[in-house]
């Protein structure tokens, strides 16, 4: 049997990308060297080089490996349904999405300030790809009557914030639930659009 | 006349709390020197140090003005009237306060990771303080029947992530005004805690 070639080097290079997703999250970007993300993997500088040519190549790549995972599992969860059963698919996904990946989560929050114009743009056309879904469900919902919407851009940031602000605080060994939270800021997110079906049968 | 004693001193200290928190805010406290603050501020190192004795006494003085900033503006704003006024006072007081101090509320947001136990316990007790009185309004919404709220806290969290997360995307200058970004995330507020009256108002 052939041996599988790279497992190793895949082993290293997803050991690398946890321990710089850790150390950025808990000492922002500037002040983590290369050589601390070596250290906390347990291999010399060099080898670390050799799968990330330098720290912003190892951040942009976990910011892009971010986004495609969060895009990933966006399409997979997609319903093909009217805008309320959309619109609470995403709350979902989206919430499940960040509370697990929460180190992750605060280092794609706070260091686009780190990147490079060229490699800002292609993060920032991620997001802008993903924030379209949630803006094309809201369009959606206004034109057909059941969302009450004043500015579709400003709804889905306030909605994108309210429930990616879930990972700030929230602890799943607390009083609630992933899903009891998820619950509950699904009620609030359809009473935030005026879900008028939605409102009918809960009200 | 007498000399006013410190006034220079004062106006060193506003440099340098300026200069702090807009290098905090762009490149993460644990990567930026007394040195550098010092060369923003065009003093020496030795003579920062004179005014606060080390780093850390630097972010917890201006995390500390940021939540007795805010905690004062809402204490000058608060109206002695209903729940829905006073939510709506208080959404508008946190949107206004935060637009204005972008940086600051990027660093109160971002480094408490950075602050040692007893100084982040005072920090978490100034803003829960804060956050009690936003839960008091919806308790007295909830239990007037003005408001409709599955949980306090998680509703308190929502809210409060929401409404700080419009510093994330809004410029002044764009295609709306703090005034017309205020009004739509007050009526999705509204919105958000089931507000009765507000409704019957403005459907």
């Amino acid at each position: 049997m052939a041996r599988t070639v790279g497992s190793d080097g895949e082993k290293t290079r997803s050991a690398i990308r946890d321990a710089a997703t850790g150390l950025f999250a808990r000492h922002g970007y500037d002040a983590v060297s290369i050589r601390q993300i070596a250290a906390e993997v347990g291999v010399q500088a060099a080898a670390l080089y050799r799968y990330f040519a330098t720290k912003e190549d190892l951040l942009f790549d976990l910011m892009q490996s971010h986004m495609d995972a969060l895009i990933d599992s966006w399409e997979q969860q997609r319903p093909n349904d009217d805008p309320t059963a959309r619109l609470a698919a995403f709350v979902g996904n989206h919430i499940r999405f960040h509370i697990e990946r929460r180190h992750s989560t605060h280092v794609n929050n706070m260091e686009l300030r780190s990147l490079s114009h060229d490699r800002l743009s292609t993060i920032l056309r991620l997001r802008g790809a993903y924030e379209k879904e949630l803006r094309q469900i809201l369009r959606d919902g206004a034109e057909t009557g059941a969302f009450v919407i004043e500015d579709v851009t400003l709804t889905a940031m306030a909605i994108i914030q309210m429930i990616t602000g879930v990972i700030v605080w929230f602890r799943p060994d607390e009083r609630l639930s992933v899903t009891q939270v998820t619950e509950t800021y699904h009620q609030m997110t359809m009473r935030l659009v005026g879900a008028q079906e939605w409102e009918s049968q809960h009200v």
